[in-house]
């Protein structure tokens, strides 16, 4: 792309090395940007600066935080007892949103994929074994893609905790609601078919 | 959506403020610059910052521009006789990519268009119309979108310069290479047969 500006080029270039934004989406970025009051974008660009430098990871949980503790670590209100162990942040923020669970986290930051070269000691599983030793959990929510690196890193979780008293369970895994049983793939169906659930348990859950 | 950092769901807001770009991209973009070094994102921040500081508009063409003059008008290898209308700085752009053009541009800043409330004053005709009396141009070539506000904008500033010598003409109309003819627009497919061009002049213009 040819520019008659360096300072525009620049900001193109910036865009473009987001994920998923291309040249032309990042050209139509920067002019928005231009169109905006100067104020506004440099609050813009201040604000991702300035969280880029100062964000920090939850010393307990791993999630992201603002300080050593994350919100809902620091939370009284939440179950103390209930730890979720997701691969991500972006997993907690989608929990979240569902509001369906009020227990704390543990954020893996990736998942046992010796394919990719990631093996248990570039995660945050020996934190997470620590943190069973000194907190009181009672349960370990598995909140994994439901994909062979899940599984296997379920399963290595798991072994390392024989012994101890935690009770370890895994969201549930079946046809999304909305979802159409012709279109579901066949371990979907299958897996939904042999973990069913009685009626009864289900409208009371409701 | 909830976040556990007020720093992560400011900057987040903050790209979901662009177009086209909804919360979810806006976290990913986020979270994306989080695993970034540092100095990167301050990168990022920073040239978007100074571009909309230091950013100018071409003050003989209002195109975009570091200096007064934008690095097209100040090409002293581009034909300065032939001058482009075009509506945005997008189109520049666009046109500059073809490598087809080798004179100066006239960046209109929209369209003549009464419905959204655009009349020929909020536009750089006036600018325009002077320029033409001072600089010896020879062609004034209409680069807009074909619709009705683009051939209303053609028609205005034609009647404005009843009278001078030069010479005002228009990007070709037509089918689009690779397009297919049934799935044309009449209009289109209409114009592109009462404007036939020779097939002589068609070959040696290749």
């Amino acid at each position: 792309m040819s520019f008659s500006s360096t300072l525009l080029e620049n900001a193109v270039n910036e865009f473009a090395k987001l994920p998923g934004i291309g040249k032309k989406t990042a050209l139509r970025l920067a002019l928005h940007l231009i169109k905006q009051p100067e104020a506004e974008a440099k609050i813009f660009g201040e604000t991702i600066v300035k969280m880029r430098q100062e964000i920090m990871f939850c010393k307990r949980c791993h999630n992201i935080s603002d300080k050593e503790l994350c919100t809902i670590c620091n939370n009284p209100m939440r179950q103390q007892q209930h730890i979720c162990v997701v691969e991500t942040i972006r997993d907690v923020i989608a929990i979240e949103n569902t509001q369906q669970f009020n227990g704390l986290y543990h954020v893996l930051g990736g998942i046992i994929s010796p394919l990719d070269g990631i093996g248990p000691h570039q995660l945050t599983i020996d934190p997470l074994i620590e943190r069973l030793s000194k907190e009181n959990t009672q349960e370990l929510i598995f909140a994994l893609n439901p994909n062979i690196q899940g599984d296997t890193t379920i399963y290595y979780i798991t072994k390392k905790l024989n012994g101890c008293s935690v009770k370890i369970t895994t969201i549930a895994r079946g046809i999304a609601f909305g979802g159409e049983l012709e279109y579901a793939d066949e371990i979907t169906l299958g897996k939904s078919i042999s973990n069913r659930i009685p009626v009864v348990h289900y409208v009371n859950n409701e």
